[in-house]
């Protein structure tokens, strides 16, 4: 037998991705009791939300998309909606997820490179144009400024003649993992904080099919975290939001069974089943026990999912097919409601259409063909998953009594500890990388010489002036008083610490005011962030 | 919510691919009693045949190659070798499989087509020309003419120095598989039943470390049969071996522990885990209680595994890198000792080098990155898959009854059983398809228009002119002499119907008798087989 390298085992260490370690054998001992597994559907909902899942309906197939003006991103969701696609996805470029217009001095490059830009209601129209918006279910993907966004959004449906209340979706508006991880913000955190709750508030009222916030843990994980910080930040963001709603005289009952949460599925295959299973569980646990939740609904954690970019190599570029095909498996197996799948290019450049392509069908077939979807949580019982299910959910709460002690999440955020925890985690994980005791294919082993380039996307330099011109356009149409009045209008309410901002960033938003327009003037009231580095 | 037809429930009717009713729930009431599951590493295998299984040692990846000459081929193992594989695995041209020389009037525009062409010694030694064979481990996938080109290695590697005893690896020699589905045969069935026992005796006496037949289901898979008949026929075939071998006066636990398997991995994920640890259990039983072995590593049913053939597609290429990665993921799910993964292009043409490379690049993303490799059997104890290996085992052994009731395997394949079960199975997927019951991702759904050919490999029809010049070359230079007197004592041994036929062929490969004149020797006393059609 040829004696190579990959013919020993394969981690000399067995531990998994995010190092916990792994015995070599789990039988019927290590479960726990069987109620604690129990049932599909039932309390505490470990094998998932629904009696039925995937045999009475798939999951939603979401893929991410935006790139260039408004035009161009519309022109790919229509791409998308014809080939199968179940849902849209925006994605936002760095201008608009930062708060700034595209004539900014920071937007330079920038616009339309990574996402779509959007200044205006009028690049929301676009954005949507023939697209029945009281039919497609549309997720955004913003943060900082999701509130001006969602305030765009339905102005933009309004003017299609839908209501609000006919809009399905989700935003994912989740400011604390900005301070966490991804450090897109545009206002201290306090204040970022009160324009979550307003939006939530004012979902519940009048956006009844609409999931006001995406509690995400894929950007802690993308930073480098462990599955279990993910898990454990991530629902602990998500509880910070409910009692801030609760504590602005909500039910929880009124607003719970619409939080919606994003998760990573690393490559780690039975770690993230774990990790979807625990906070299923978790989750249930705390809205029912801990906030005194009595509508099974709001018990419940439906989560959005998307394959981890980190996992991708721009080194031989087709394994990154196989990567994203395990990840979505485990996805799937774990539950999800929804799924976005990367593209094998997207190391390298913005997706091409055949990649995008590749990535849906990888949806495809494991719906259609593997028969995964035939019956509901096919690894439940499973002696090893139900153990790591256990240990994570362990893990999980050992975190929020760390985070409990440091006076809540809101506290432990300003004082870095989840910033902290992330960076060492991700710097032992590099380390392992570095020292070849993780294996990366293709980075640090099996590397390939002579790889021939693969075509990639480029977005045309010429879609930021179209963009510019756009937004110069605008300008020079609308009512200049009435963008004036409306952006006072917020400047007033804002100062109130109690006026909820919706109803007048949709006067803004009405009035044509743009995305930068606004950020401004509320940082006129709110101030700015600036960051205490970690090291 | 957009309502396309792929938001609705994955398949209607909630069957396996071989058409198995799944229920919508499994529960702890499903289990069989703690004892059937077990351990792994013992009795009755039902999670594997090693306690450690890969955290111990991975799977041997083994990718099958071959095409053109000899040299071509002899290139393409050293790229494989240089690129991370741990085994070789040789693929026949379509003369050299059905026992045909190179020049026959059959092999005309076949030679080297779809795998490597072998006429004699000379070529076996420029195939593995620079490998050191008492190192590497070698698997021969070719069955009617087995014996024969086994003769050839063991000359080869005699004529470097090699003696048998040294030499590791598999030879395929399943010949019940050949009349059942594959069709390739040189002779009738029972002088082929003998040639077979001749092998599995000689092996037993001479070559420790071989595996003297690989008991194969994919062939009868990728001929359409449902898992169930895979199953069902490949340990009825190996059990049909391991009578004669016992009638022949061998003691089961010398030859057993050598005896092994070859399955499919088809697209239906967990259908194929249960048919894997379905077999081990069988086998484990029979082994141990039909046949009174004794020694536990008689009871072991190891196995090669192969990603499905037959579940590529010709559109849309890049999504088979999908489905090779999930039954591969299956089948080391399952408890796989080796493994081929299949090709992206392979629907096309021979793969390219670049196609290849993905494939083994899945197995090492697999092995090294997933974390599947962490924990033995993780898949123990749930209730889904623990049922449907419960489920598979009653379909085998209903049809062991009724191959029983035939008089035993070799009678129900003179009676076309099996072939008849098989094209049933077969005509009645096909059925499904064609009224897009069953969804096939870019056949009968999803399909694209204008597609992109990609680049395919084609073999230079020079390489058939290669190869009779080589084969002409080795028949002048070689003593026609010796070459008649050693197919005459081939001849006048194979007439006595109880002398071993191994060291005859070995005295023919040693005088440079080619394939095709060994083959059409043995037909003078054993004859033709012609096969009666099934419908």
């Amino acid at each position: 037998m040829a004696t190579t390298p990959a013919a020993a085992g394969s981690q000399q260490q067995h531990r998994t991705l995010s190092g916990e370690p792994v015995r070599e054998l789990y039988t019927a001992a290590d479960l726990p009791p069987e109620e604690t597994i129990g049932r599909p559907g039932e309390y505490p909902f470990t094998r998932g939300v629904y009696e039925s899942m995937y045999r009475g309906r798939l999951w939603t197939m979401r893929q991410f998309a935006g790139f260039g003006t408004s035009e161009e991103t519309n022109e790919r969701f229509r791409y998308l909606l014809d080939h199968g696609q179940t849902g849209l996805s925006t994605a936002f470029d760095m201008p608009s997820l930062m708060g700034h217009d595209s004539d900014h001095a920071r937007a330079l490059g920038e616009v339309g490179r990574e996402g779509v830009a959007i200044d205006t209601l009028d690049d929301m129209l676009t954005l949507f144009d023939g697209i029945d918006l009281g039919e497609v279910s549309v997720s955004m993907t913003i943060n900082a400024p999701a509130a001006i966004m969602l305030a765009f959004y339905v102005a933009a449906a309004e003017a299609n003649g839908i209501g609000p209340e006919r809009l399905a979706g989700t935003i994912q508006a989740d400011i604390l993992k900005e301070y966490i991880a991804q450090k897109e913000w545009c206002f201290p955190i306090d204040p970022a904080m009160r324009l979550c709750g307003d939006m939530i508030e004012w979902c519940t009222l009048r956006m009844p099919r609409w999931h006001p916030i995406s509690i995400s843990g894929y950007h802690i994980r993308e930073a480098g975290s462990t599955a279990q910080q993910e898990l454990a930040f991530t629902l602990k963001d998500g509880l910070t939001y409910v009692e801030q709603a609760i504590e602005r005289g909500l039910d929880v009952d009124d607003f719970a069974p619409r939080l919606s949460f994003f998760f990573n599925a690393q490559v780690d295959f039975f770690e993230e089943i774990a990790k979807y299973r625990a906070a299923r569980r978790i989750w249930a646990r705390e809205m029912k026990e801990t906030y005194g939740a009595k509508n099974p609904r709001s018990w419940l954690m439906r989560f959005h999912c998307q394959t981890a970019g980190v996992s991708l190599t721009a080194q031989q570029p087709l394994n990154n097919i196989v990567r994203t095909a395990i990840e979505a498996l485990a996805g799937v197996l774990g539950g999800a409601q929804s799924l976005h799948t990367n593209s094998y290019d997207e190391a390298l450049a913005l997706p091409t259409e055949e990649a995008v392509r590749v990535a849906l069908r990888t949806q495809q077939v494991i719906a259609h063909e593997t028969g995964v979807t035939n019956t509901v949580d096919p690894l439940g019982g499973s002696y090893f998953v139900e153990a790591q299910t256990d240990e994570m959910e362990q893990r999980c709460y050992e975190y929020f009594a760390k985070i409990d002690e440091l006076g809540g999440m809101v506290e432990a955020v300003k004082r870095n500890f989840p910033q902290r925890e992330i960076a060492d985690a991700a710097f032992e994980l590099q380390l392992e990388i570095d020292a070849g005791e993780r294996i990366v294919v293709g980075v640090n082993r099996f590397q390939q010489q002579d790889e021939l380039p693969i075509p990639t996307l480029r977005v045309d330099p010429a879609l930021e002036r179209k963009q510019l011109d756009r937004l110069q356009g605008v300008r020079a149409l609308r009512d200049g008083a009435q963008v004036e009045r409306a952006l006072a209008g917020l400047r007033e309410q804002a100062a109130k610490e109690d006026a909820n901002l919706m109803e007048p960033l949709l006067d803004c938003a009405r009035a044509h005011a743009s995305e930068g327009e606004i950020v401004e003037s509320l940082q006129r009231v709110f101030g700015d962030y600036t960051e205490t580095p970690v090291f």
